[in-house]
């Protein structure tokens, strides 16, 4: 049961997508003279519309778009949640905040644990987000993939099917071939639904230390383990 | 006129394509009994089906269908022209001379200067290529892509301006911002006819020595090298 190939989920599995969303948020609130906001409420809040954006192209009421496009509606529905007119921003302004998903930091097992895995082991991601935006972050970050695929090669959203099974086929191997590391049950159960294997890397902070949504999913993964060091130990990479 | 971003041609610019199918088919032949068979000439015949097969998707002949199965099609096709049945080698002797294109070894200069360019800017392919392929070929040749792009990704094949121009957009720049690296001058004019800036590194050596089938297609590119040593030197990385 040894797996070919290592795909990974990306936000909040290999980057603290929170804390670095705060950090981006933090400026820009206090330049509105906002700072009444918690810049970690507002990264929640962001975060928080996520699934529902994805579900309505997952569901068929609108056509595939990359995971850009649906940031920065997510960040004018939020602004406006919040009495903050998109426009107080600017162009630029939205444009780079919405950016601030290319610019998240790694937990900081992440960069040493992919570059030992990927010694034994092709690594890739099996993220939801864009091309450009997974090359920009692992640029910054220094994740050291070798190809980035996911929701913009497969037209599809995590969970739905086609977005693990496309990989594996693009990956040119089985489904039972291809090991997803993955923080979140419900990812790890859509992908072994699939047949993928599955491996759970444990991110407790990634919620600020408040338990995860679906943590109701939790299963026997194959391996389960607490950093991409210990995953790199126990395959032997 | 700095590029954001390089994107590379790979056969024939990055890796010498003859000389490492002629070492993979040598050894085939002679368990065929056909040592008579030069396998450079063996090389060049299979490589010689490369534009015709792809033009059969770009006239829209047939639906997009990844290099791999193009390669293996037309080793069957050389097969019979030197009255070799197919069956002769087996299935998995097709299929493992069909990756042998995912073997092939770097020009002397490529590694070194990939490297070099990577520090300044993302390093990016735009290959016919598939994924599965072009992973596979630089785990093996150490050539340390940032993305790896190109037809499978667009769902065209070069020179069809949409190859071109779906990498500039998944990138999220502009077209000019993007440089089509290549040895090859008809892939350039392609690319240059898309908006793209240019840049042609010699390779004498890809046909043996003999002329490029595409020499008339030369012009006043915006950067002409050696090597991609000498790229690295010019563009100050």
């Amino acid at each position: 049961m040894t797996p070919k190939t290592l795909a990974f989920d990306v936000f909040g599995t290999l980057v603290d997508w929170r804390t670095s969303i705060a950090r981006e948020a933090a400026p820009v609130l206090g330049r509105l003279g906002r700072s009444d906001i918690d810049p970690h409420t507002f990264a929640d809040g962001w975060r928080a519309r996520y699934q529902p954006a994805m579900a309505r192209v997952r569901d068929g009421d609108r056509c595939f778009v990359i995971l850009d496009v649906l940031h920065r509606e997510m960040l004018e529905d939020l602004l406006t949640s919040l009495d903050i007119g998109p426009d107080a921003l600017g162009e630029d302004g939205l444009a780079d905040l919405t950016r601030a998903w290319h610019r998240l930091d790694p937990w900081p097992d992440a960069v040493a644990g992919l570059t030992r895995l990927k010694t034994r082991f092709p690594i890739v991601t099996l993220s939801n987000g864009n091309i450009a935006l997974m090359l920009d972050m692992a640029r910054r970050a220094g994740l050291p993939w070798d190809a980035i695929l996911g929701a913009e090669v497969s037209g599809h959203y995590k969970p739905d099917p086609e977005a693990y099974l496309a990989t594996a086929r693009v990956l040119a191997i089985a489904p039972d071939e291809l090991c997803l590391v993955a923080a979140h049950h419900s990812d790890l159960a859509a992908a072994r639904h699939c047949g993928l294997l599955t491996a759970h890397v444990d991110r407790p902070l990634e919620y600020g230390g408040r338990p995860a949504p679906d943590r109701h999913f939790a299963s026997d993964w194959e391996w389960s383990v607490g950093s991409l060091i210990e995953l790199a130990d126990t395959l032997g990479a």
